[in-house]
């Protein structure tokens, strides 16, 4: 059996994107993203192949939607709380120098991730939080990770980008949330309404504050942003006794999260998500040879 | 002018449904319902004319949202506390005898209804519901209505209805809400997490708990169900003293209301939403006199 160590082609591999890193020993040499994520492939033997003969002949290790029931083959997921060491040993072989981090998977409540426990487990082998942190990783499905000895210890994920997309696409508010969502005083308006926890209730006021005449379409998508990201920081936060979240996003997304969690009194730590992934994906190979 | 009482034809007109009640000598002699809402209307005069040629050339008097930006004429909202007084004051003449009953809107925070006010209004004048009493009119978009000494005092609106039809038809979980919502275990299951408030989360948990095989997709929809609702009702009895919530709604969605409160402790009352109505815009009428 091949391992991946020092020299091997890591892919993280999402639903509707997937960035390649080419590490070359064992530093990240050239990395690409592009849109091909797991809902735009069929056959992965070829899309490998084709990733091979773009990057180079080497030994690949994947994470991501890849091992989901919609991508490659579903890796079973490994229980939290889980390390490096965890994933390593529940590597799904695909062939001798082909393989799949497994997710990891948390029952009370149930929850699951696949793909972030890389970043996660990278940023503190990195250096880059502490190995007893609170991090937060925003996105279509936001992920509030407890860290504990560098081990994903617990975890919460909440649909906050997949219930703004659907708001701005359909429905009653579709039409007022076209804007651009900005960093300013209507983003903090909605952070501050967050606090309710009252959503269905809140959204609404989104409609009726048109009606009334008492906000501009143009601030209502910010609006809208702060108060889905607010109540999701609020919820997070009320049992989480973290100073400091360390956030793992692009910088657009992860400042408005950061500013939601400043407005709450705590202290915003962003970290290169990038630089995280790759870090995890290679202590994962070096474990495993 | 011609006045509204005695014999004359109510029409509680809607988005996408419209009611017509023929009152006979302060009676209703007959009521269709059908599905000429008024995103279906492009020539009101037409319809109304169409109204009159199939259940008599009288006068007639509308509520809801044909007196809104979408429907016949924008009727300016009346301001709470409103009563029948304030609402036959507030009466859109569209011609001699032809007119609609304005909307109601607060601004602390900024909410608004039209055509609820009648329901509500009428439950009170006809003793379905007492004078001071917390009214809850479930739907897409579901009102909240403390009513003092018989008028509309305060009111909040949760679009708990709406987000459960987005949430049904598009995204993650469209796929495992498929079935037909049940008053029973996984509906309560639903309410109890409600209490959490906590809605992006709990939402993911459904996607979470069928990834683990901890719940059968057949329950998914009433858990979501009792978890929109259960939130709804958390949030609005968080701040509500009253030991009876009155429920204007047809019988299975009030059904579940009714579950959802009961679970809270506290007693639900259901009251017939058209008798409610007929009530309403028969005083409404009266008053105009």
């Amino acid at each position: 059996v091949v391992n991946f160590t020092r020299t091997f082609l890591a892919v993280d591999w999402g639903t509707t994107n997937r960035r390649v890193f080419v590490i070359e020993e064992g530093r990240v040499a050239r990395t690409e993203r592009d849109g091909r994520g797991v809902t735009a492939v069929d056959d992965f033997e070829a899309e490998a192949a084709a990733i091979r003969g773009r990057f180079g002949d080497l030994p690949m290790l994947m994470a991501g939607m890849v091992g989901s029931n919609i991508g490659w083959r579903a890796a079973p997921y490994v229980p939290a709380p889980a390390g490096i060491s965890e994933l390593a040993a529940g590597l799904l072989r695909i062939n001798e120098r082909t393989a799949i981090v497994p997710g990891v998977s948390t029952t009370g409540p149930a929850d699951v991730m696949r793909g972030e426990e890389v970043q996660l487990l990278g940023a503190v082998e990195a250096g880059l939080a502490p190995a007893n942190a609170l991090l937060v990783q925003p996105g279509t499905h936001c992920k509030w990770v407890e860290m504990t000895a560098g081990r994903v210890a617990g975890f919460t994920t909440a649909m906050t980008g997949e219930l703004f997309a659907l708001l701005r696409k359909h429905g009653l508010l579709a039409a007022q949330l076209g804007s651009e969502v900005r960093l300013g005083q209507a983003f903090l308006d909605g952070v501050e309404e967050g606090r309710k926890r009252d959503l269905a209730a809140s959204l609404f006021g989104i409609r009726a504050s048109k009606l009334l005449g008492e906000r501009d379409d143009e601030d209502a998508a910010s609006f809208a942003s702060g108060l889905l990201i607010g109540s999701d920081v609020a919820a997070r936060l009320e049992t989480q006794g973290h100073d400091t979240i360390h956030i793992l996003a692009d910088p657009a997304l992860g400042s408005l999260y950061a500013a939601a969690i400043e407005a709450h009194g705590r202290t915003a730590h962003l970290i290169d998500s990038h630089a995280a992934f790759a870090a995890g994906i290679i202590a994962i190979g070096a474990r495993n040879e």
